[in-house]
């Protein structure tokens, strides 16, 4: 007997997922191995496999034995009805964008990213721009016939492709209860806090113990390194396959936590991916729900786990370890107090709990002003050192310190900040509920015991993989719908010494 | 004006090009980087890309291309036309090989690479004689379906796909000349030898120091660092295309020089395929001429090159400085006693200059044994054994020593171990017409001046990249057919006293 439609379509998209590995491996190499002089040999690659790949999903074969499945669809378990709307979906994206402009993205970006790792070293933000000024011109193409392929305005069909089921209105909504909390919140724990600076940590870390704290760390937290690495690049991220997971982090010598805090980022990437069902594995429906629910579990991870005071107080001991160190300043309370330091600084990815919504705030403009037409990319620049001022009271002195600072934008990632601050308020909400769900969860994480922690997730999150959506996985996990009064709650709770004080100036 | 047949198919075989460059660097990558549980996860990737090269090679509208454009060669260069025959060549091979019989061999070989490493470490045939076993039944199957197609005994199709143009006839004749002399001359220059060892080289040589020496080396050879790399791995070999070669050797902290001569290896495996010609770099014209060839290029800089006396007196200095040694164990007469020691020894890349071509004499009987069926894989240990010692006069003390120290097999390749005969020979007839042109060569390589070398085989073997066959290229370059007296000459006139003494005796 032959396979069914829908047995052909698991088969269809096996190969999908391989062709995606592959892929994902010359990007991880291309950041973290390639000689930089390859550049243009890996983009010839990368647009080679990625037209492919649009080749192989928008088949009209693919199309009929989608149409035929569906008919059929009775026979299908939960699950693989699940699957069959996902592997549309994707289909439905890929058919919207036509294959030259698939290559071409994937040529430009590659060679953009190249640019921007050397434009971040020199700081000469001019050297790239004609190269981010393509890649704003090929998303703005891609926007517009995918807006109106799924009838969406251009940049919620971006929004659509990083995080299926969440809109610009979500979004708008989230930004809004932050900002009318956030202001006020950062100026009063930075006044409370300005009475009590924590002693400095002094020192020069080398990249060898950083490294090897990271990795006794991500080992206790149940990273398989027999089945994925860490490793250095420019910027951190996670790249690879459940059964091959890679991330990366950046180390500064002179500072003891951002490498860590980076790799627990990464971390909280790569839970999620390992804890997907294994069942669907190479299956649309067996990947994540999207960038939102990403970034949620490595923001849970990166800022609200590891800067609980629990957490440190099971990181101390190997701190002092690791970096050969000893004194007052090593002590928990000096820790937690540098891990909760609200500042306002230039750098999102350093920057703390309070203020990271801010700097995603800035950026989620800008990239709708550069694909509206209405910034130009010359002036990016000033218009984020700006906004930056206004928005955060802190005005970038370089453009290494500006707009240099994140890749995504080199790479074509239009519409996916967002997803940090959806996956901000998201994580809170999570945490809310975990904590109701594991009242000893303090004692547990400064035991180092993180079962019941990464238990909790993966019943109420990894394991829905994509079958649901964002907001159904949301409210199943926490009751609640997506909002900002969690996160709100426990910024307060937090960092204010009297919760509330402030918030009738607001 | 649409593009002529022939621009269509060179646009093609661009597509291919990349596609080979990616499972290049997934090769790589698994050999180098990967963490050992990921092999599975890698192995399917491997089969999907290799699977779709083929899908692509063979499809209908590739031969109905070649057809129009083989019937309009007039309008074409010499070059295109040679371009068309090697895309056929190509596509006829490729053709003869059913899709499911690629994806298993290539899963079988990921598989079985692993495997191999990890019997490597343990010395358990047994683990890994299963997953061979698999792979020679696959290799047997396609040499089958190969030679019926091209109409050559399944032996020699499988030559055919490594170095076309070269035949069993050239091999046995390259053998038959090789073996009538090297058994007397081991013995000769042997007993010479004894009469004057040379002081012994100890210490601990840090893969630090020795990766330091190798780029040293390879810089001064003109191996470009900003498009290339150099990496450790469990055995020697390079990867990657000419924009981005992937080099790996292997150290041994107790031997100065042998991760330095596998790095030499590779080298000139790599400055052959970057002195390809540019113009036709995503061409099957613009490969290399096969793996004869090939080897030829990495024998004559490991073997000859790097074992001569003025080659030495080049490098001396260097390894006085990266290992921070002195004495007269280090002088240059001591160096080149080490490196022109023959000795009787188990592994086949420790080999000395004229012990080599028995190591591959042996492996080549026992994988045409292996795959006509004569010899089942877990008789393969005591096979090997035995036949080392008759015909060597050493029997391994273990398998890692004996028929687990090479990768080839686990891979697949089957047939390529003559490449190194027949390149072995090459090479000395290529050194033979370089000494000619060039009478000051010995002062040029002892002043670390490498640009009589290279620019030599610049012009007489990489420039002709596949454009004509390996007979013709060699005939050109050095006025002579395929031979071993040249090889032959060059061995007594190096390693004899009196050159000849012995040979009465034969």
């Amino acid at each position: 007997m032959a396979p069914t439609p829908y047995k052909q379509l698991e088969q269809e998209w096996k190969r999908l997922h391989a062709f995606r590995g592959a892929m994902s491996l010359l990007r991880w190499d291309a950041a973290v191995m390639m000689p930089r002089g390859s550049a243009s040999v890996r983009g010839e690659q990368l647009a080679a496999l990625e037209t492919e790949h649009h080749v192989l999903l928008t088949a009209p074969r693919i199309t009929r034995l989608l149409d035929r499945a569906q008919a059929a669809d009775a026979m299908l378990e939960d699950w693989q009805r699940a699957n069959l709307r996902e592997m549309r979906r994707q289909r439905d994206h890929a058919i919207a964008t036509p294959i030259s402009l698939i290559s071409r993205l994937a040529k430009a970006t590659s060679q953009a990213e190249v640019r921007w790792v050397a434009a971040r070293d020199t700081g000469q933000f001019e050297s790239f721009a004609p190269h981010l000024e393509e890649v704003v011109n090929l998303v703005r193409d891609k926007a517009q016939l995918l807006g109106q392929a799924l009838n969406l305005a251009p940049y919620d069909a971006l929004l659509d492709e990083f995080s299926p089921g969440i809109t610009s209105t979500d979004i708008d909504g989230v930004f809004k209860g932050l900002t009318r909390r956030l202001p006020t919140l950062i100026r009063e724990t930075i006044r409370q806090q300005e009475q009590r600076a924590p002693l400095p940590l002094t020192g020069r870390f080398t990249v060898g113990r950083q490294k090897a704290l990271c990795v006794d760390v991500m080992t206790a937290l149940g990273f398989p390194f027999d089945r994925g690495r860490l490793d250095e690049s420019e910027h951190a991220f996670t790249e690879g396959v459940p059964g091959d997971v890679r991330i990366t982090t950046r180390f500064d010598v002179n500072d003891p936590f951002s490498g860590l805090l980076g790799a627990l980022h990464e971390t909280g990437h790569a839970m999620y991916d390992l804890g997907l069902p294994a069942k669907f594995a190479e299956q649309p429906v067996g990947r994540d729900r999207g960038m939102a629910l990403e970034e949620s579990q490595s923001l849970l991870l990166e800022m609200i786990i590891s800067r609980s005071r629990a957490f440190v107080e099971y990181l101390q001991p190997r701190v002092l370890k690791h970096f050969g160190v000893s004194g007052e300043e090593w002590s928990v309370d000096n820790l937690y107090a540098h891990l909760t330091r609200v500042k306002r600084s230039a750098i999102r990815v350093d920057a703390d709990e309070i203020t990271y919504p801010v700097h995603v705030l800035v950026r989620y403009e800008l990239e709708k002003q550069l694909l509206a037409g209405e910034l130009a990319v010359r002036d990016l620049p000033d218009a984020w050192n700006t906004m930056m001022a206004q928005r955060l009271g802190v005005r970038p002195t370089s453009d290494i310190e500006g707009c240099l600072q994140d890749v995504h934008w080199a790479v074509g990632s239009f519409g996916y900040f967002p997803s940090y601050a959806v996956g901000y308020v998201m994580a809170a909400q999570f945490y809310e509920a975990l904590r109701q769900a594991t009242p000893d969860l303090d004692d547990q994480l400064a035991r180092g015991e993180f079962s019941g922690l990464f238990g909790w997730l993966q019943d109420n999150v990894y394991s829905w993989g994509a079958s649901v959506t964002p907001h159904e996985l949301l409210r199943n996990a926490t009751g609640k719908p997506l909002g900002t009064a969690a996160a709100v709650r426990y910024l307060e709770g937090k960092y204010l010494d009297a919760p509330g004080t402030d918030s009738a100036a607001a």
